[in-house]
């Protein structure tokens, strides 16, 4: 007798084997129907036993989340719903699951309770939703690099540099927590710590993944990155992945192609390869924004959503562009902005990207040319010597998914505006050297991969698409 | 004119395009051949200079690391060793390389000094060959799990956990290095620190892996691990890559067939995708073992080592076997290894492991059913109540390179091991929800990424298979 999945069952079509299938029990209805899910698809197989036939003891143990083992003939379904089940001929109980204390009832639960579970939460077909799109889109970025000619590359994540600038970081250390070792000048002495010098996690792997795109050409890493920041929002995670490609001789124009084929690719391949995951998903946001006033429903179902993105292209707008849009706009005008946009140089909120992107162009946004102080140091300086070679591309519902720009390659301007922000240049020799020697045009971004998984899945919160989130005051698991 | 990689010129058979290409000069020969590579192939395309018709001030700067644009005609090769090259109509530099002070000349440069020049090793054929091969094998790796019903899973790499037991770990803090804040008891207040508590980079994620495989099934790890271990060898790192699946229902035996298929898809995938780099990798080692003593030169070269493994079975042997097989032989009876085998229950040392593989079987060696009390608390005890169902598996000149077992997967054998070992059940309650819930019969593996890097690349120091090693005492870049 054959063992199968639940999803080579399903797609079954010849009726009348004998086989054999392990799983946990979703339900048991009618002390008869059994439905089996083993976490290779969605769906339930459902399994019916002859209860006449069958122990009372075994019956008592066919319990929500009891790991069983199943023999029977594939037949022909009765029921509604499904096309085949298997008829029961032999049931064994691998591993009980009592009922009184189970915690993944078969009802709704909060996902703040699942949260608190969340070691058992993909017991739930939403989860399990969630983390085999999480899986799916994660496959589909390696794959979509991999068949364009990029390199992966495992970045440090200990990382001697606080350089990076995108934001605080946790310091990684194994000196004695409460009397670590001090040097003349009465400071931590980091000299005698693991690595001899002060070390952190890094915040982005961009710096390094410039000088692997320098030499092989087309590279992008896959990896995580840190935020000690105390953002306890639906959208911040102090754990998340991130995926940064990095490309010699491409253009801020090229980086916009890139990051637009990019994008459309990963979410067509779910589309292709997950689509009952996302008609689960998309059910569910129907009834979750049901419970909303209509004004704030969205007007596109998840899957629309993602054929929208597919099949148009993303708006370029530059920064100056934009802040007149902003300017002249009603919720400016009528002062419905937190922050009213008066300048040329004012730094975009999330209200006003969701009002480019949700209201004004109704569609993805790359915004670019952004003023140069408002952005990181290694940005491109453009010709106008006020504006930077940036770019972001906003989402609707979710704000910027994409930050990126052409990098400085001109070794004098770089050292410039490193003097200006006072990053010492021992600190980034390495990344100076670069262009020392066979400089040349590069550009890359950075996508937070959860974003991306929340845009997918049509989550709303971030905690929501990781598997155990780390969040302010929040380590568990 | 199209723009074109050094390896879609090489694999070009019509002549006669104009095409374009940019690049870093590699060597620049008798004012007229240039050798440029894109990091596209390990080959260099060679580009004919007309001297005479070209700027003396423009010759001089082609210097090798120079980053150049080259527009002109692909012609068939007169020369030697290569099948097509360019006749360059237009050369411009993109960026120079000062001759003087570029670090990486075209000579043989010691693996020391690249390591300190780790931001432009990459630009060596060796180091490009390398990691495109660590790339490729990353590829094979996510191909392998997707194409076989696996999902990927991001563990978490900050940890609150410290029972996992596999070494030393790293503390992860945001609290005042100097002056951390004291209880009441006078210990460091880890309840101010960021997460509430204290926390560590992991150094697995099994655990966690073990709960989403009883839920979705099949899922496997794929991320940096940690070791705050002062072990400064050539086959140790503080921060690696490690690949860890967890499968639901399967047994040891299961285990021993997954991982044997998975590591002979992985090294088959290179084979067939990154030819020409193990050919150049095969050469520098054939190379650098001519300097060694015959009696410690490999007796295969590296793509037969690669097809050994894929073409043999792995050798089943269980602990118990190997002591017998160690204890009668000659090295142990005239006691030649440092550690002589006595008796049962004696923790095997790399001599042994090494004698069992390149003398005793001359192939991969898996080992099974250790003494319980030399290994991990979660593994699955056995019947005769003293061996658990642990394996590893020993590769030729790498020694372990898989670790994996069965898991405990009974309540009450768990928990009193766990309280023979001291670990609350506080600690680890979701791990033990696990066993109360649904429980049944899983097993995974852990395979450190970077061994396998050694092993498909022939490299023989664990520092030049990363891009940025962390090690004792070093986290540059």
């Amino acid at each position: 007798m054959k063992m199968y999945t639940v999803s080579q069952l399903l797609s079954k079509n010849q009726f009348g084997e004998d086989v054999e299938i392990k799983g946990w029990v979703r339900t048991f209805r009618a002390n008869r129907f059994i439905a089996l899910n083993d976490g290779s698809t969605i769906n339930n197989i459902q399994c019916v036993v002859d209860f006449e036939n069958t122990d009372e003891v075994i019956l008592k143990r066919i319990t929500t989340g009891a790991a069983i083992h199943i023999k029977g003939e594939l037949i022909e379904s009765q029921g509604k719903g499904q096309s085949v089940e298997i008829a029961v001929a032999h049931l064994d109980i691998l591993g009980d699951s009592d009922p009184e204390t189970f915690p993944i009832q078969p009802k709704k639960h909060s996902f703040e309770f699942l949260r608190e579970n969340a070691h058992l939460r993909t017991r739930t077909s939403t989860f399990s939703a969630v983390m085999r799109l999480r899986s799916t889109l994660s496959f589909a970025i390696h794959k979509y690099f991999n068949d364009n000619g990029f390199y992966y590359m495992h970045t440090p994540i200990i990382t001697g540099s606080d350089a990076e600038g995108a934001g605080e970081m946790f310091r990684v250390s194994s000196l004695d927590a409460k009397n670590p070792p001090l040097n003349d000048e009465g400071k931590v002495d980091y000299k005698q710590d693991f690595f001899g010098k002060e070390t952190n996690l890094t915040v982005s792997g961009q710096l390094e993944a410039e000088t692997y795109a320098m030499s092989l050409g087309k590279v992008y890493t896959f990896g995580p990155t840190f935020r000690a920041e105390n953002s306890n929002t639906s959208r911040h995670l102090s754990e998340f992945w991130m995926i940064e490609p990095e490309v010699a001789f491409m253009d801020l124009a090229g980086n916009m192609d890139l990051a637009e084929d990019f994008m459309k690719y990963v979410l067509k391949y779910v589309l292709d390869h997950n689509r009952e995951d996302l008609e689960f998903l998309e059910k569910r946001l129907l009834d979750e924004e049901k419970t909303k006033p209509q004004a704030e429903r969205s007007e596109m179902s998840l899957i629309e959503k993602l054929n929208f993105v597919i099949d148009n292209n993303f708006k370029r707008v530059s920064y100056t562009e934009a802040i007149d849009i902003l300017r002249n706009s009603k919720p400016n005008k009528k002062k419905k902005f937190n922050y009213i946009i008066e300048d040329w140089g004012a730094d975009l909120q999330s209200e006003h990207e969701r009002f480019l992107v949700e209201k004004h162009f109704k569609c993805p946004v790359i915004l670019f040319d952004y003023p140069a102080n408002i952005k990181a140091f290694y940005m491109r300086l453009n010709e106008d010597g006020k504006t930077v070679r940036a770019m972001d591309i906003l989402f609707p519902g979710i704000g910027e998914m994409v930050g990126g720009s052409q990098r400085e390659e001109r070794l004098d301007v770089l050292k410039e505006k490193m003097k200006a922000l006072d990053i010492p240049e021992e600190e980034l020799w390495w990344y100076l050297d670069l262009r020392k020697y066979g400089t040349a045009v590069h550009s890359g971004f950075g996508l937070g991969f959860e974003r991306l998984v929340m845009f997918a899945t049509g989550m709303t919160n971030i905690r929501d698409v990781i598997p155990y989130p780390r969040t302010p005051q929040n380590a568990e698991f």
